[in-house]
């Protein structure tokens, strides 16, 4: 079997080392493994299955001989290398928001549209971790009858500050505990814990985040739906790393409860988590560190008017994982395959 | 002025502690006040205005010579003492669920429906508190353009459990900080530090639950208004006494944002804190230990279709303030008026 040579851009943060952490998991064959960081990191040492791993410096040489790269670099270290390593003759699989709109790159959920990865000139992107979370959710049910539009509300959780964000939720915790005053927050524009901020993100002139539109947008894109429309609200709740969603759906057709449960529990990459009488739904402690996205509450709406067909459902799923690393991971592995 | 003898029932728990505080604060003219509890309480202490009041059991007899009643006891309490109380010619505002749907008891939001207080016959209903705070902050657009249809998802705090619901979110986050495994949880089905409960009462057939169904059932009789239609999905979130909820409005008529804003700058109860470029908007902690609704977020909805006339917001409010005592006490006081 042949074996790829793998840099990870961004080795050090939240979402590089799960990536490390997934290419052990899902026993992608990796030939030589680069791990690309800042200066600052140069030098120092990471595991990937055992053995040690010297971080290097992302420069333009670093990506001489790759075929993968794995971004997990914010938008201006994407822009500045992704091009790079194209030139290159690597395949960049990149986490980052920089191309997920670039018409000439494709915007992957393995589960949703795995067509689309054939599709690429070099980049491909991983969507918004809220994005493949809502989407891994709904699209069984978008198969059965069309989503037309989507209210939802999310609950997301501190990872998606990455590893800063952790810490700052961490230490406001335990300030609380001791009954100390909170330190100013850094990661967040307010307190997190015992709180929660309904802002990720810049806003529109029209009053949504860069977050919220990211659910339409990409949404739209994914779905090969460009009618899909998305009224989202993304809050920051004091939750490690699953992320949840309350979801409202308006189909073309409609689609039972009995039916809805039926996809879910067949669809790949969801776990179908909705027994009311045994007090089973998910919930974010429970997805923590599972690939698995856990789909419950799913009900009727009772809000919906006669002629429209709609449904309510609940979802959560691990940020790290599924939302930013896994699926990056997975894109690898087709491009692999 | 006249003077009223006031008896709290359930005196001891956390919405009865606050209507002490709130009928100070108020400046309620109370004569003689009963703090009526278990026979656990009963004989021990608890202050109104600097003045120490002994603790009575809850019986019959205690309701003798009293004028108003503030209910904060459990349903059970509330059907065993309430109509003693009236037979006895007290009127009692009761905070507990057992008379909010009874078609001779008013339910009573102040800023709502006050004209509906003079109806009663012996018994006030005070709403359900996610129902209270969403409905103080939708009502200013209400009487713009007539809500038709509401989607919301709440996120709910600790307090709504009461104060054994605060002490263990307050014991599990000092657990998770030593570094310990947290207790089994009593208060809550599951651990609720880190994490988030969608379920808040028992579920119904098609799998709504009683806290989500209040929205609707409650909504339909404070706004007079048979037709609304509310589809919730009710979230416990690891925050102590406020609660949050993102509330999408479809409206009869257009409202605009505009709009929107000057009513709810003007509406009583309501603080408009709405002004995302300085990262202004509501938040639990802001609003705690305060009587207010904030509301802010509102922008256009845009999943609306052509023809819909959709809004959406973010609301925050404390539970145990207006979202209970506060609520009562204000009703009380326009009984005394």
């Amino acid at each position: 079997m042949r074996s790829y040579n793998v840099a990870v851009l961004g080795a050090t943060g939240a979402v590089g080392q799960q990536m490390l952490q997934c290419l052990a998991e899902q026993d992608f064959p990796v030939g030589n493994l680069k791990l690309l960081a800042s200066s600052r990191s140069a030098g120092k040492i990471m595991q990937f299955k055992g053995e040690d791993v010297v971080i290097e410096e992302a420069r333009d040489e670093a990506f001489d001989g790759v075929d993968i790269v794995l971004g997990a670099a914010e938008n201006n270290i994407a822009e500045r290398f992704v091009p790079v390593a194209r030139e290159k003759g690597a395949v960049t699989v990149d986490n980052s928001s920089a191309y997920r709109l670039d018409p000439d790159v494709p915007l992957v959920i393995p589960e949703v549209n795995p067509e689309d990865v054939a599709k690429h000139n070099g980049i491909i992107a991983n969507p918004n971790c809220a994005t493949i979370i809502g989407l891994v959710a709904v699209n069984p049910l978008h198969k059965l009858g069309g989503i037309k539009r989507m209210v939802v509300s999310t609950y997301q959780a501190a990872s998606g500050a990455g590893v800063g964000g952790l810490r700052e939720l961490e230490s406001q915790m335990a300030r609380i505990a001791a009954g100390e005053p909170v330190e100013d927050p850094k990661a967040f524009a307010y307190q997190l814990a015992c709180n929660l901020i309904p802002q990720i993100g810049g806003f529109d002139e029209v009053g949504y985040t860069s977050e919220e539109m990211k659910m339409q947008n990409e949404g739209r894109k994914i779905l090969h739906a460009a009618d899909l429309r998305v009224n989202c609200t993304c809050v920051r709740v004091p939750v490690m790393r699953s992320h949840s969603e309350s979801i409202t759906l308006e189909f073309e057709r409609e689609v039972s409860v009995e039916a809805a449960r039926e996809a879910l529990a067949a669809a790949p990459g969801v776990k179908l988590v909705d027994d009311p009488s045994a007090l089973a739904y998910p919930m974010p402690l429970d997805t923590t560190d599972q690939d698995d996205i856990f789909v419950g509450r799913v009900r009727e709406d009772i809000s919906a008017a006669p002629g429209q067909h709609g449904l309510t459902l609940w979802c959560c799923g691990d940020q790290i994982r599924k939302g930013a690393a896994t699926n990056a991971v997975q894109i690898a592995k087709m491009l692999a395959e």
